[in-house]
């Protein structure tokens, strides 16, 4: 299964080598060591040890990396004949994309005389950009070459960048665990792309966009990692202390009840009772999605438990009733559904940040305030305002996802990058060498007849 | 496959929101954040960031949930046609089983002017005692729909609180790791229920109460989750400092011995020497379940391995010579062998504990003595003294195990439930929307047809 | 599938069992708990809880164990038929290899007062030394018994030790995450057993040494788990602080530089163009390896990508060009192809880590010298000399690991092992019990035919 148009023998070394020499030599010219990690500067300040950040967020980076490598890429081993790409290539974009997310977000978020400082915070910011990457991937899957995803996340990550950057530097907002600068502008910058890409005759590839038995499983390695690190997800880079604690925690109790709605609302909209994986897979991890913004909040438990019980509901109605009518009318190809895992669940998240924030009084926080809302606590703001400014700054991203969305979708359909034709998608062997599904009969037959002859001969 | 008795269509939606309903409910009248996940409270104190106990117990809580989820859900997928309801259940039964536990451990566990404060401590206890829930899950594994499983969590988290407050609250036991609480509770409690289901006409499915190759290895999967963070289960909940630490090592060689011993008996009990996947599927774990009690206490390393030999050896022989017995003589059928990885090891374990603490001593727990045991060194009772009380812990555990499971055993025999018949179980297309094992020969053709045309196309 | 040679009924379960007594035995005469895991001697140091190293190094301990027992056993499943052993003999050795390596190496660092003192940093050495004796078990793969396995374990880390101790005792050689002492000395033991155990049929077995599909997925969560926790290896024992946490940064960039050169020279390698599983599982991970020696030191993200960029060049080259060289005219069969991912990146890794000593100034280091180069800092060597003596350290181990894999090799042919002959290599079922592969045609007509009479019962 090689044709011309999909051969990557050029396209893919060449997009791979320019792109890894120019973030080494960015590297070079811009990049230092913060003060934590440049052995000189972190002597001179006689610290403690453990007042080193790597311990306060190591354990939560290594989660967080997880999720990106393990929870993304098998939650999208679910197509039968796509598991090598659905690994493969989430291992590949994110590779590159943690690399330019580096780059990209030191610009923005401030340089140190003309250098971008780096540590463990950056390294889980750059994860939280890749993470966006691959939530766009997950709307596009089977559809696309190895190059056009990693131009994708060339623009991707700028444009990422720029929202992040207007959102939590010029607007103030707080979106701790990403409801809007990940989840939601990954899922309307993927959603975007996959209608630019509108394939009408994708159906000839319609066998193989489903799963067997196997896949599921593998499947669920994915859904299971990105529900239990979760909780890290969220609170990696909110302030220490009670913050990473209480971020957590909320997340925990948002996903539990996420879950139990996703299991009760898949069997009642089946109409023989039996559960969908596929919703299992998905929407049992919108709990976390909506806990996003309001997690690092004085959500309580109880609040964070009726986000998550609502998100499981949207996103199971969205699987089955929501997604069909997006791809008939609105010729969205979702493959992996991101709108109802990461799109609606996204903007829930949004809009009860927005009002958690409003409700944010001295009494609840005390001397916390500062870490939650600094310019509440400096007084530079009123909670209602930030309330106001967070609602804002979900309809920045929107319009910045779209609008990007267009322009790089566009981008993509440049007929160069090596995309698969219509018959060919969902299908591993376009890129991959892949091997037999199983054992041939035939070596079967061979083993027993040599395995026979060898107990001859000993 | 679908028939009126198993159809879950209100049976399971009606549970799952009724659940989470009261969950939500409760939360919300009974739970508060505790001194260090609220904003102002944790303010107040005026504490550096590192004192928060998230620095000291989160990265614990994570390997114990991996373990819950990955590890307990991964290690029944053995079955050929379960691996759906194994991950699947667990993951739901689970979700449902840690909020409760929560309400009702920070019941028993004392409140706080009507309140129930939480934290990462509460979240790992809940975690601890969703793990009996499991355990119970395993010896009815492919037996029972997902609602009885549900009825099922609903009493044994009630009565594991009840029984956690009797030892660790009113007893003073030491039980850190749960030989006792969590295991030879969650074993005997299922094994007793397992009993009350008794079907007399189970082999009707025994073609499907086996492993196929891939499942094996999807098993391995969970044992090595499991296997690995062992020493974060066992050391999670116990005093910060050397006792952490301590208890980690201990458990980590009690594991490692136990894998030599699991390895040596199994190929010694098999007539052509060939080791059986189902031996170190589990009781390669028995050396975590043994080290639950003692684990934290001055066992030493050597002391450690000695039991985790023992308790590898005990397990195997478990599956080989005395499930079969458990089956055909006292009619307990005991999907995964819970008696031989949870029950006896468990027992083991609760012995080894109240040896180790009779035979405490000042000399060698120091100052120390005050963490691993209170009530010795505040002097109101002697070392025998604690270890008679850990023996008597144990009875009392296997006596509330026993009743409650005998009288929850009958609960779950009403037939409204939507249990499988004899024929149907271990089949996950009961509860399931079931794809098909592997791309069909028709796809297949259909595939190749469609390739050539579009190289003629192209 | 069994013939007396084989058999391990007898042989196993004797290596098991005298083994572990062996081990428990000198446990108990030489082990004790050092100052941090000893509850008499951790409380009469009036140490705050947070000093106990145990939560400097816990998390990354068990990133470790899980790159141990998951990374290197998954890794290996991409063998069609020989996931089993792949998976359960890494297991069962690295159980056994952990054990024995914290005697050995206790006793090389220095016993106090005839005792071995050990706690977490002791556990993260037994597992760095247990990942040596995986990666020579990687070059064997499928061509050994479980019991010629233990003995090659048994003398390897005797070996190991003896290196490591002339390395960082002896010559004060830098090498936190084992460039050297673990990679290049692992590969090239291996490498040199594989040729003496040389098998001139083993094309006989050839139909089963390769994947199959879904056995290409498993390993990919092998590589991923090794890519993931790589930081957290080459950072576990370096000096608290500033180390681990740039140790860490380094090697995560490395690595992702290493990841986009495999995926462009796996493809630029191929005729048409697709990519290679070998080389993505293997190749991307070259780059931790290579960030081994140096990724302590002040190698600069710059300088780290550069190096993971070579490394993943060098080892797709190596996968593609001379491992069939080395297999034909050097009588070298590496299964596992370890000396791409670790030989030639681990002596790759000693280079570059020469080089960066050599070039430590103290304007650079400031007064973090101390933790990096202590005899630099001491004065008591010049940092070109440190450069030199880690070159000395390659060829050190280098000869270390050729001479000993001579040995242990003629060791290993001795007949009495069971080693399995040419026509039943890389085959599970010589030595486990293996189910089908799948659900047989009789058990799904059975099982239709017991549903549909279920169904008329009912």
């Amino acid at each position: 299964m090689t044709d011309t148009a999909t051969n990557m023998r050029l396209k893919l070394p060449i997009a791979c080598f320019i792109l890894e020499i120019i973030l080494i030599i960015l590297f070079g010219v811009l990049v230092q060591y913060d003060d934590e990690t440049d052995a000189r500067k972190w002597h001179n300040k006689s610290n403690s040890d453990y007042d080193n950040d790597f311990y306060y967020r190591y354990p939560s980076f290594q989660d967080v990396h997880v999720m990106i490598f393990i929870g993304f890429g098998f939650l999208m081993t679910f197509l039968q004949r796509y598991g090598f790409s659905s690994v493969g290539f989430n291992f590949l974009i994110a590779a590159f994309a943690l690399q330019w997310a580096t780059l990209m977000q030191g610009f923005f978020h401030g340089m140190h005389g003309g250098k971008i400082h780096i540590g463990v915070e950056s390294m889980i910011n750059a994860d939280f950009c890749t993470g966006a990457v691959l939530i766009s991937f997950g709307a596009v899957l089977g559809k696309t070459s190895p190059v056009q995803l990693l131009v994708m996340a060339i623009f991707e990550v700028i444009l990422f960048s720029v929202n992040e950057f207007i959102l939590l530097s010029l607007l103030g907002t707080r979106d701790a665990g990403g409801s809007m600068t990940i989840h939601t502008f990954g899922a309307y910058f993927g959603l975007t792309v996959t209608r630019i890409l509108y394939r009408p005759n994708l159906d000839k590839s319609k066998h193989r966009n489903c799963s067997v038995y196997h896949s599921d499983l593998f499947a669920m390695i994915g859904t299971l990692y990105l529900w239990m690190f979760w909780p890290s997800f969220n609170s990696a880079v909110t302030a220490h202390g009670d913050d990473q604690h209480r971020t957590a925690m909320n997340t925990y109790y948002s996903l539990a009840a996420c879950t139990l709605s996703t299991y009760g609302m898949s069997s009642l909209t089946a109409h023989d009772g039996k559960l969908d994986m596929v919703h299992i897979q998905n929407a049992a991890l919108a709990g976390g999605v909506a806990a996003g913004t309001a997690g690092e909040m004085m959500l309580t438990p109880f609040g964070s438990m009726i986000v998550g019980f609502l998100a499981g509901i949207i996103s199971v109605l969205g699987f089955k009733y929501l997604s069909p009518i997006l791809e008939e009318k609105l010729k969205i190809q979702d493959t992996c559904g991101v709108h109802n895992l990461h799109g609606m669940p996204g903007v829930l998240g949004a809009i009860v940040g927005a009002i958690t924030a409003a409700l944010a009084t001295t009494e609840i926080y005390g001397n916390g305030m500062k870490d939650v809302f600094p310019l509440v606590a400096e007084g530079e703001r009123e909670a209602v305002q930030q309330g106001g400014i967070q609602a804002i700054s979900l309809a920045v991203t929107l319009g910045i996802a779209l609008l990007g969305g267009l322009i790089v979708g566009f981008i993509l359909k440049l007929p160069i990058f090596g995309a698969p034709s219509d018959t060919i998608c969902f299908e591993d062997s376009v890129y991959w060498e892949v091997p037999g599904e199983e054992p041939s009969h035939e070596d079967q037959l061979t083993q027993v007849r040599t395995e026979e002859a060898d107990k001859l001969n000993s």
